[in-house]
């Protein structure tokens, strides 16, 4: 049970978090700051928060609990905004994307104080955002990924291991750099691959009639193409090697399927496509990997 | 209203218009068939079909709205097989996600009857298969695209235009070949990049722990991967050109977001992704392309 939530950054993230640890009953009080006065406001008016602060340090100040959910290019500043009122008894964490360069801002930001720091990721998201898509439901069920630096306080990694699970997540852990290298394979580089299918059909003359055409394969597919250009540009640059590593991969299996089609090879290709449909089909999301939860 | 409904091909597509035919109050009898007779049981079974026939010309025999719901490959043949049953009266229509190859077919097989054949491409699916995911709704709003040929009589197309309409669909016509290479774009080449993509990550030696981390954007992103491998096999051959050339489109695009990354260009990285995801979150599905209905 904490006293009281610091809340930087009251967006779709960060306000869903606030919701769903009031209705935890974890947290008696939630103060909250905003980059944009607007969006603090209205958080305090959907009563996402409960006391609006004026600053990220004022949202930090007495707070047992502080959770960063800013885009991942203002950690390194943020952390700085907020270091000396950071405790070894405070519990204080991000849910950024990529968690490399967030643990190096935190290095650099936090330094004697990097060990209330547990660097999170809650796999969850949508393609919108804003406070007013706040969702109590959010992470239910959702995988967290944490990844402790090696100066991590072992009390505070419990006590993060403990929240996320009272919110019904399923936690795990694993080193930035493995995270990393992950979540450019089946987060980062999908999205690029959206991006890219959009950008392709709005360089065609006839872009406005083929998006007319699209159906529902189409929606799923570049659902996740709406995503917000900034936090996703942040996380392109932040994990640029990994993601293009991982494209190389892409275009390799990419290039095998489009030689078994001029090759008019039909069993190849059936034999491509039958691996991957059935992989995807016994896919289910939130399998926990067997032996490897910590 | 028809008497009897021929369904050639019991599966998702085929039973999904049988239920929705049923329901509309359009169709007095529905007699089905399906290669494998198990399915044509179960489609009884289920209420799907009224009568099991054991070949396709015994589903066409006395029916006046035959529907062809067989894998795009399999259409000449069929066609073959209920030609000389085929009349003037009869309105004849298939399903298939490709239609230059199956215009060709039906040249092939109807000739001279081939006027009482309406080319039909209802923009829906699953990524289930299978009678027992025969769904009344299937086709409720979604669109129809119908690509009549020279020879197809009008008062058959105006027919196809009325069933699809009263099952709450909209329909547009356009030629075999627009209609190829306008679904290459926004569903052929989304599937080939799924697939792909899932192959990608297959060839990896932590495949297993790769797929266990993927959350929600990764489940919507691969849904369509999870289709039916024959039938996607036969679409990417069919229309095989065109998906190759969609897939250069889409090869650019990605390149330049691999640019911009690599450049460390951050603003073009973001106008890249702003222009996609804008595009994308102002998209809606069906919407209808304004003075291009016919």
């Amino acid at each position: 049970m904490f006293e009281q939530l610091g809340l930087i950054g009251c967006g779709l993230m960060g306000g869903s978090f606030a919701l769903a640890l009031k209705k935890a009953g974890l947290v008696k009080r939630v103060v909250g700051y905003s980059k944009s006065p607007s969006t603090t406001d209205r958080a305090r008016q959907l009563g996402v928060i409960d006391v609006e602060a004026p600053s990220a340090l004022l949202a930090a100040a007495g707070a047992d609990i502080v959770l960063l959910a800013v885009p991942v290019a203002a950690t390194e500043s943020t952390l700085k905004a907020i270091k000396h009122l950071v405790t070894p008894q405070m519990l204080l964490m991000d849910v950024g994307s990529t968690k490399a360069d967030v643990v190096q801002a935190a290095r650099r930001a936090l330094r004697d104080q990097i060990g209330s720091f547990v660097p999170a990721h809650p796999i969850t998201g949508r393609e919108v955002s804003g406070v007013e898509h706040a969702d109590v439901d959010l992470y239910t069920g959702r995988q967290v990924i944490l990844t402790p630096t090696e100066r991590t306080l072992t009390a505070q990694l419990h006590r993060a291991e403990d929240v996320w699970r009272a919110l019904g997540c399923h936690v795990s852990s694993m080193s930035p750099e493995a995270h990393d290298a992950s979540f450019a394979a089946v987060s980062h580089l999908p999205h690029m691959l959206a991006f890219a299918m959009i950008s392709g059909i709005t360089a065609q003359p006839n872009a406005d009639e083929l998006l007319a055409l699209a159906g529902p394969g189409f929606r799923d597919f570049t659902r996740i193409a709406a995503s917000d250009p900034k936090m996703w540009r942040d996380i392109l640059r932040a994990n640029r090697d990994e993601v293009l590593a991982q494209s190389r991969v892409f275009k390799q299996a990419l290039q095998t399927l489009e030689e078994a089609m001029q090759a008019d090879n039909d069993q190849a290709l059936e034999d491509l496509i039958t691996l991957a449909s059935h992989t995807r089909a016994h896919w289910r999301m939130g399998a926990p990997r067997k032996h490897k939860d910590h």
